[in-house]
């Protein structure tokens, strides 16, 4: 149901029944290990090419998520999916083999959340009785489509980010126990104007700020409505933006509530730079660590919001300015207040 | 609602109240000049690259579309869109101007009924009062992306398809009149093994065929239900190839109601090879041509079968084969029959 101007209230309570989340040889050394289901020691996860390797990743996060609930492939209706390289071959390729009627979404980083908020929408409407929800993202993939292949070890600035080798993907259901999807806002293409690829964090504050506000505006909730914002993933220098934004727009956003999944997942030595990134750093932020706060009542009500820039290596070779988005989705334990 | 498999009944009855239609050069010489609303004489669009070109061709449409429908931007709470270009970069550009709530998607060729397929189900759900979708292509930017700039002069064999430089978006509104969305069937992804990429009908008849047959089984509606069934786009090779694959399944489609856009929209004499194809081929015959024949009575119940072929050029370089897959959408007159 459209709440304000570009929000969803999901009433019927669609629920994220079970999740897979799995990680690749340097996620292992990060911080979040214990809310992955397991991880691969290879990075090239015994493919021939990192693509296929990333492929492989969301396949195993697929059967991980059935595992877990209990499902056979034939229980799913619909995948909604998609990741960042060149025409998400790796996700259409995952599809191919997962043989699950198949929506591909293109939101670049935030593609995890634009993927929640329609798979709820499509469960909540009776659409489905469950479907398949993430997205994927592997370093050596991404960075050799959108910068360089990691082979030449060229150096980055300190404001880059590091895209995260991760599957993460939830079932959401049309009954069952587990936290539950209350609702979405959609975002808008934000673009202040910055350029520089090496500064995504920066360029995306703006678009997530702009989503925030429209949430709580569309649900009419205090801003202290939720006991944890997450996006995903501004790191460092686009964390600190978002919060002087929220100042400068006179929201009482809670410094402690307010978090970032890029700037979760690695432990502090890991040589990052400005912290995570990727399609899939969200997602097994959100179907690893936050999922497993919410069942155990560690949080109650969290707003995740997944930012994207929307740019190419083509678009900034054009001397455009970085287009980027924000989509956040809702999820509350069982219990949770609906509006 | 969900019936059978992977298929949705539109029972509030979702409309396509308006569309925009506008072709390029090549276009105006075709059969379908009287379905587009305007052309741009100029490949280029006054643009300084063929990428933004074709993000000013769905930008147009978008607004033809407005101005059709009487409607303002902010009547539109959503817009359901992509196209084949790495990132989609050329629709999310667009949709950085046309600053609406954005969901990207990403189905190659089969992206027009994707998109029509979640945008009628949010706006049957409630979940949006009008919504725009739609998709675009350029011959010379998807040409550069997929094969070799067309400033080469590179010669193609006869069994390639010719990309469409066009854009066509639909509005779908929860209430007015026009043509009705009446259900959809999902596709998945089909893989007979091919890799010639100069032969993507041939790859992707497979895919239409399969969802063709779940929309049936799915509707349980007799085969020859529709008027006119659809398919954007196979070119001569899939068409030959799809009719093969009925007869082998069994299936009474009749061969005068089974056409394809990309076989609709050039005259004999341009020089297509195969046919056309492109995300804008069936958007602008389906928001053209089709809308046009149901609005006057010409038609009453189409299925658009629109396919794609969900490769890259990497993926080809890795020696994959090609991963096809078809989304079914039906259009009935007001009058139409709804199960």
């Amino acid at each position: 149901m459209l709440i304000g101007n570009r929000s969803w209230l999901f009433e019927n309570r669609p629920v994220i029944t079970s999740t897979g989340v799995v990680g690749g040889p340097f996620e292992k050394k990060g911080k979040l290990t214990a809310d992955f289901h397991s991880f691969s020691d290879d990075l090239w996860f015994g493919e021939d090419s990192y693509e296929k390797a990333q492929k492989k990743f969301l396949e195993e996060a697929c059967h991980e998520a059935l595992n877990q609930g209990n499902l056979q492939k034939e229980d799913i209706q619909f995948i909604f999916a998609g990741d960042l390289l060149n025409q998400i071959t790796s996700t259409s390729f995952a599809c191919r083999s997962l043989s699950i009627p198949y929506f591909g979404l293109f939101g670049a980083c935030s593609t995890s959340m634009e993927a929640l908020a329609l798979a709820a929408f499509v469960v909540n409407g009776k659409g489905a009785n469950n479907v398949i929800t993430g997205s994927a993202s592997h370093n050596a993939a991404v960075e050799k489509t959108f910068r360089y292949p990691t082979e030449y070890g060229s150096q980055k600035p300190p404001t880059s980010q590091w895209t995260v080798t991760a599957a993460g993907v939830g079932v959401v259901s049309s009954s069952g126990t587990g936290p539950v999807v209350t609702s979405a806002t959609v975002g808008k293409v934000i673009d202040e104007g910055l350029k520089d690829p090496y500064n995504m964090g920066g360029a995306m504050a703006p678009a997530a700020v702009d989503t925030i506000k429209a949430h709580f505006e569309d649900r009419s909730l205090p801003e202290d409505y939720y006991d944890l914002i997450l996006t995903g993933d501004l790191g460092k220098i686009g964390h600190a933006v978002a919060l002087e934004l929220f100042q400068n727009e006179n929201m009482q956003i809670d410094q402690n509530s307010f978090q970032d999944a890029g700037l979760m997942i690695y432990n502090d030595e890991q040589p990052v730079q400005s912290g995570a990134s990727g399609a899939g750093c969200s997602a097994a932020v959100t179907y690893g660590h936050i999922y497993n706060r919410l069942k155990q009542g560690e949080l109650n009500k969290v707003l995740i919001v997944a930012t994207g820039a929307l740019l190419s290596p083509l678009t900034f070779q054009q001397q455009e300015s970085i287009p980027c988005i924000a989509h956040a989705v809702s999820i509350e334990r069982q219990g949770g207040f609906v509006q």
